[in-house]
């Protein structure tokens, strides 16, 4: 229930038949994966050499009405959603720039960790930044390419100079590029419609739009588009992949398949492996909304324990917003959630949650359900305990501020005041995505990076 | 799903201490009566005979911000959201007028049906009127008897003019006025906090303040508070009153109670209900989201076929926008509700929903199952079918337009596609709020109006 | 140089060929009113019932665009432009209520001095008001007229029940209102231009938009337009007529003519007086910009000291805004008004301005001719000394604050810096309006009100 | 009167005390600017290596309000005002970008020559741009040798490789930088207030601020200002220097002083030697507002014609807007200039304007003086024909446009409506500013480019 977050969604489309009208279509995706970032949003529509593009921050009803969609017309567009909290660098993409052939636009869902040298690589030459974001760095490293060699080759070669989480979009004057990075550490997918190719960083997006899901962009693949069509490079080979495990966890909508894996099915399995490791004798399985619905629902099918909504979620709130008063914070964790005491009232529950960060929230809704009448709140989390920070985009909070890094089990069960705590196995959490064919990030776990953090 | 229109919510606080930020709290229940009309909201603030306010198109989000909030000082406030469509009378409320006193705000759910009499009554005299609104009428003729009567008598006065349904919230320049039509078509409870009064159209808005559900309001009653504390006229005293069934149905929320009802456990009945009457051998009960999931809930504990998530609601997507062609009115619904189809492929379903009015959604929704991999679809409706107007607030739709007051449940069912069709009947309806203190209008199943509308 | 604040000017037009763009007219038209008042316009296009308008605090050129002039389509329109300071009652105009037959629209330029009886009239019968603003209480008036009698009958009783001054038009459902009150002493003049009739409060309007000028509306007129053309009455024949001689001295722009009469020749011969009354040795007379050039020419030529330029006003300094410091507040004035150095240094200066109202501006303009090198500064007033205040709309300022009601000449001469001061005389001011077909109202100069204000 | 339009005004303010408010003094100097661009504004305001910047499209009035300057706090900062017409390259300035050391910003007025090879070169090797403008250009050229160089030097090897017409002013992240092209093209001087530099496009700032005019920044000249106080660099000493005389004929306010000259003199000058080349015998002199009414006044005083206000310009209307119909256009102009029918009536005219570019406007100028009742109307233009284009920042019109490159002076004078027309010699216009230390560009009058243009 707490807000984890991550920097975005991306979503490309070129239409080799001119015939779709890709902002609108655009628009509709970003919809589709407004849950990835909900502070910034933006569009960019090509057509030759020009690019037209609107962003702003602010929901993606927010930002774009009739008017300014009118105004985007093209064969080429790429989105963006993102979340960009205070002190972060970086505004709205997609990041829109001239360059030696006409215009260049890219939308980025990832983290550099040596940002800091390739920084001062073009800094130390007199280079100049409108923000400086990782997105800016991968454009310009770009750019020094894309005057040498063709698209392909030119992505290629930047990715060889940055290192770190990529899933990235571009629209070159006749071209839409796609690129994972090596690990394949954020997803990224592509489709079809008509004669029309779409990249998303989720596959719900095509079933919104009516599209064809075709495969998951590989780790290291370079996909261009153009009016001849798709092309492939598959230009990194690494041995072990990386896929960030909390997309299955928390991030991704339980409609989508990442790399050869249902979402939902992959929390149901969560469920299930959480009942089995952690039973209790209890009247009712509760889910924290959204996330953890799925998962709610696979511990109480394992565990027979029948399921039911014990808490509302308000659809209507939207980015929390700071309260002067203890008061009002209350009141805005209870306007966000509410417990449904005529379901809940005498019953001993079971309450899943994907995931405690901070554990602030969830110590308030124990509470919240304790008071509508719960006898007893047994609370599970369907991922282990979260103790290192994330660098490849996630948001999650430094160290210290990770209740599981500070606390033992014991001590964060008494902070919440739940009757008991269970979280699942590291084992448990492998196994869940089932013939998934990509490996796994669990560095927010374990500690383990698989690319190394520049000092 | 589909969008059944209600006039409003509304929300009042006087607090005695002065001691509460009424504005803030008001813009909390508006958040949490947002369900109830989401085209635009106001809020009005109250200390002496001025009255701040701030009213605007758009959802409680997007209308108020914190320096609208910091400028809404005052003692007691008024708060209203509401769906107005093209062609309604009238504007955001909370309506602020000036009158011999000082100022005086109103805000009002429902519908007068002797409204045509009512203003010519007043424009016969060469009385002007901003907008002409129903709010405006029983704004204009409460004033007329209060620079006569005490406020109490004036209410009482002015509701033996008017007719038709209406829960109304008025600030005057010292009190907090509640009235609730004789009937009591529309709700309206009670609240206490600390030493502040408050009036809400649902008792969900009181556990989100912290505040203390006191009871409803009864039909015919009215409510003065001012600085003395809580003064009630109970000033009319109908043999049979006429609670909204639709409240029940599909309006309130699953954590109100009205009347003495949780609205949660009227739903699970309903759906109890529904199992007894359409039995269907199933794989998986599904509700439509949210406002079925209860009664799929109820349907699935009767009759033991497991229940599950099979569709779910994007919450970044808010009003309807009309869409230039098909594809994108395709796109439209898909983007607002997704099937789940690791969940449901191959599966025999039973979908339920609160009600079907045109049709054309559900048969979207029925067509995106099957696609989704669904073997079969039973779909279920938890209310009668809805053959009549309503005149009492709710847009329905015309006659014409309701596909029940049209078409057989057999030609129904071949057009929306599904399985089977099943809806309550009249009788499981009226046996759902169980212990109810208050009679029910079902008026748009059965066409019995308890208060006749005009010619 | 100091801002003398009138209410307002209005403008109406009705064109029997429904061919002209009476929006778009309009605006021109509050362009060339826009000196009458700079805080907020509007405008209001009818046809049939159905009035559609738009209003804002702003400059025209802020106000309207193009959607907005596009979404007003009529026959008939009426615009306003207005002053409104902290405190005033009332809004941006027209105002647009609806009445028993359809929508009514009015603009007014002028004040009530009985408002607080007519308010008391209304307001004790239970009446409300949006505002209640004069312009509402006369809207309301002529309503409860227009129930009863035909329209001139009903605006001729109506002017029988209030009284102050105004000019003031308003649209009807099919027709086109203007009228003058009984003492003329806000103006009003008609215009004509294809088969288009057109009201307002200046004839420099009518050269603007290229229609004829026809006459003057005299003092206690109404004139009606409808489909069938022009109808006056001639309602009130008071024996005395006053126009406010302030539109000669300061409001009214130089190329407008008013009950007969040219203003800028009418200020070129209040310098001719002045320069006559009190004549000094000096090399350049300049006039304050821009209300004081026509004043300071006729000096120039009367006494034969050449003409010249010796303070620039800055055309884009709007209204003046509040600066936090008194170095603000003296940049402010300086970016306002820049003394031109070259053209001043080392000469002896007639300066000549229209009025002091406080004498805070004007000592600070003596500072700055002086700081850029005249040698003395001789100010000349084009007008006697204010010592009353106006009760018909100007706002000049109370009496306290009227510094020719504290200090004597001297004093005044003193306090502001200059060399030499002469006010024109009392006899020479009321010389001025050659021909004038109408009495002046001086109040502000002897305290002689034509209509005695309330207490 | 018809709108030449210029690219910029720039300023510049370091404060040594950090005593002043340095956003709210630009504010004020761009007031004083906005006559050099009313299109859109900014203000940058640096402290260490931050800078805080605000810039938008609209006139200062709009753009600045009271919130946003209160949140631009620092000790230095710089200013733009600008017109950028549809198809320019750019967008509101300063311009703002990170690079090596911090933030960076600059405000250029002028226009690079060898703006194509300068992009070239950085696109080559892969560079990026915002806008592509030239004073992105010239920022990134300047960040190229700042990382290698101290600021003076830095700036000087920029300025060998730029060339065109430039005066700039640039936030580095402890320094203001003013620099001026080798050839001093665009004006830039030198102020002091307190312990605050001040750099500004023209003088008459100073005298809205209250500060001294120091000094014109020479041509080829570096300023630095920092802590330490202000540096001098003369980095360029060409022998031929050449202001664009236009700055006297049309852009400067009258009351600046540009290289040692007034602007107000060296316009009378100008119509002296217009009375001198071309005398004629009338009545009346008038001149066309605002920019022609010190050559007017000079034409005035050497002929011995009395001066008189015969146009008056509507300062409440702004930049001119499309109107849909030759009704409209007609009264646009008519809005914007009206004759005073009193003062010219029955007289034969000599109007003075600075100009000619297209004659549109001025043929309907004449037009409506011809209606007004003028007997004749003598033009006198205070400058030679415009037959060339200009290459360093005036928007003047391309050769085609220019009235004066296609007919000969006597279809001019049919074409326009004039009963006779003279424009200012050659000869006559080099004489002008008197005792100017610097030479003056006149290419647009001769076709001599002194920084011949890119093929």
């Amino acid at each position: 229930m707490e807000e984890i977050r991550e920097e975005c969604g991306v979503f490309g489309i070129f239409d080799l038949d001119s015939s779709l009208d890709v902002a609108r279509m655009t628009r509709f995706a970003l919809y589709g994966l407004q849950h990835r970032g909900q502070e910034s949003c933006g569009i960019a529509v090509g057509s030759g050499n020009s690019i037209l593009s609107h962003r702003d921050t602010g929901l993606v009803a927010e930002v774009f009405n009739e008017s300014i969609l009118e105004s985007l017309k093209g064969r080429q567009a790429i989105g963006h959603v993102r979340y960009s909290g205070a002190g972060r660098r970086g505004n709205a993409q997609p990041l829109v720039v001239n360059y030696r052939d006409g215009m260049i636009a890219i939308a980025h869902n990832g983290n550099l960790v040596n940002y800091k040298s390739l920084r001062e690589e073009l800094a130390g030459e007199g280079g100049t930044f409108i923000a400086g974001s990782d997105t800016e760095l991968i454009l310009q490293f770009l750019c020094r390419q894309l005057v040498k060699l063709p698209p392909d080759e030119a992505v290629a070669r930047m990715m060889s100079q940055i290192r770190g989480s990529y899933a990235a979009v571009a629209l070159l004057p006749n071209a839409l590029i796609g690129f994972r990075d090596p690990y394949g550490i954020r997803p990224l997918c592509l489709g079809k419609m008509n004669n029309a190719y779409l990249l998303s960083s989720e596959s719900c997006v095509f079933d919104i739009l009516g599209a064809e899901f075709v495969r998951d962009v590989a780790p290291g693949e370079i996909i261009i588009i153009d009016k001849n069509g798709l092309c492939s490079l598959q230009a990194f080979h690494e041995e072990k992949t990386a896929l960030c495990v909390f997309e299955f966890v928390y991030f991704a909508r339980p409609d989508s398949y990442i790399d050869g894996v249902s979402v939902h099915k992959a929390r149901m399995q969560a469920g299930r492996q959480l009942a089995q490791e952690y039973p209790v004798e209890a009247d009712l399985v509760i889910g924290a909304p959204d996330s953890a619905l799925s998962a709610a629902k696979g511990y109480s099918r394992e565990s027979g324990i029948p399921y039911g909504h014990g808490l509302i979620r308000n659809r209507y709130v939207g980015r929390t917003f700071i309260q002067p008063t203890q008061e009002m914070r209350d009141a805005a964790v209870r306007l966000k959630f509410s417990a449904l005491s005529a379901e809940i009232a005498g019953k001993r529950l079971v309450m899943v949650d994907d995931s405690i960060v901070r554990g602030t929230t969830t110590r308030l809704i124990v509470q919240m359900l304790k008071r509508a009448g719960a006898k007893e709140v047994h609370l599970r989390i369907s991922s282990p305990p979260v103790k290192h920070p994330c660098f490849y985009g996630i948001d999650t909070a430094t160290s210290a501020q990770l209740v599981a890094s500070r606390l033992s089990q014991k001590e964060i069960r008494e902070m919440i005041g739940a009757d008991s705590l269970g979280y699942l196995s590291h084992k448990g959490l492998l196994q869940i995505p089932q013939n998934i064919n990509c490996g796994l990030c669990d560095a927010c776990f374990t500690g383990n990076y698989i690319v190394p953090p520049e000092q």
